[in-house]
């Protein structure tokens, strides 16, 4: 029976678990949530995530939320096929991994979630981007970057010279920050420019990129 | 060689990381860091962590940061020894203690840190709480406390009838909620203050509990 995957092909968090089944070569069924309608409000989702998000995973009677959560079960379950994620068997280069995903996690993520939001989503919803909220963000940003840049100075990927799970996290929001002017932010740092370019060029990240639409130039 | 622990019993993501220390019944050295001189901000320490914090494991030539990174790896690998905080070889269970580890990481620890930063530390540095901070904060905590609720009404521990990093991780901030006058949020959710109780009464908890100094009535 194959996963399925509830979500939205446009919802970062959502392309955070699906680019991690394309790159392990899994087949999935991705069945959309109508956010916009509320649907993941109401008890029928949040019996499967009590906090009414996409992406929520379902594999047999096993029900997942959290991307992060739910990649590191796919990296895990799938450790046979495709891409090694998280570094079986090597016990240093798979703690390495999780440093930079909890990286990932606790300093870029709440850092460049809200230029997305208040700059490509906020408009969406009728609201006026807050740019206080945006250079406070910006302003984080630019120092987890800077840390970027220099780790990427010695190594090809975060966790060492090696894709990995910590990468992969990354993608999301990235992709959608390359389409506000605080594209530059990865553009004026040239190893994390050369990173970037790399893990948004791999087939995997590519597929799901064809689905993500905030933004888009009409 | 014992493995070395940057970081001072107070801090909570320094206790989350002993306390896994301590399940796993594994000696370590603690070095303290002068946060309140600055320490961490200076080349020596930053080239242990970028991001200068604490707290920062060192295991022979392997360097890492970040606590949840660090209680992970430590589990790992001490598998043999100590309780079983991961749920080794069992997938599906594995993959739960990651869901709650990502709940604990996206949803509590930033809703619960301002309100012990507000009350118990700010003070400290000779500022005022700021009350519409920790307002926003208990709001979003009663959130994540009521799903928790639920949850634990039908499981002992939140992946399940297991203790787990899931739990451990909730150890450090909810001790020094626990000294705020928003302890009723605990006690006032039956099933919350019993798994509260539960976790906070192991051998492992009690010790690092010790050294937890702030917010002490004098
Ligand atoms: N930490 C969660 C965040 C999930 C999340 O924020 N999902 C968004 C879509 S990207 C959502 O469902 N938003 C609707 C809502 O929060 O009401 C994860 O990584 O899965
Ligand atoms: N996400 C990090 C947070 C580390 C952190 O915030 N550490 C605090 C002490 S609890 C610290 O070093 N604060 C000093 C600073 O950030 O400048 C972790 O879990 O290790």
């Amino acid at each position: 029976m194959a996963l399925k995957l509830y979500g939205l092909p446009m919802s970062t968090c959502t392309t955070r678990a699906m680019a991690c089944l394309h790159e392990k070569g899994v087949d999935f069924e991705l069945v959309p949530v109508q956010l916009f309608g509320g649907e993941h409000k109401h008890p029928p989702f949040l019996a499967k995530n009590p906090f009414g998000q996409v992406p929520v995973l379902e594999d047999g009677d096993l029900t997942l939320f959290e991307s992060r959560a739910i990649t590191s079960y796919v990296a895990e379950k799938f450790k046979e096929t495709g891409t090694d994620l998280v570094r079986h068997g090597n016990l240093k280069e798979a703690a390495l991994v999780k440093v930079w995903m909890e990286v990932e996690s606790h300093h870029f993520n709440g850092a460049i979630s809200p230029i997305v939001h208040e700059y490509l989503v906020a408009p969406l919803l009728g609201k006026t981007p807050d740019q206080a909220v945006i250079d406070a963000a910006s302003e984080k940003l630019g120092k987890v970057l800077d840390v970027y840049e220099s780790k990427l100075s010695s190594t090809k990927y975060l966790a060492g010279d090696f894709f990995s799970l910590a990468d992969l996290h990354h993608h999301a929001y990235t992709f959608y920050l390359m389409r506000t002017p605080w594209a530059s932010m990865v553009n004026d740092r040239p190893n994390v420019k050369a990173w970037w370019e790399d893990i948004s060029s791999r087939p995997a990240t590519k597929k799901v990129a064809e689905g993500m639409t905030f933004g888009e130039k009409k």
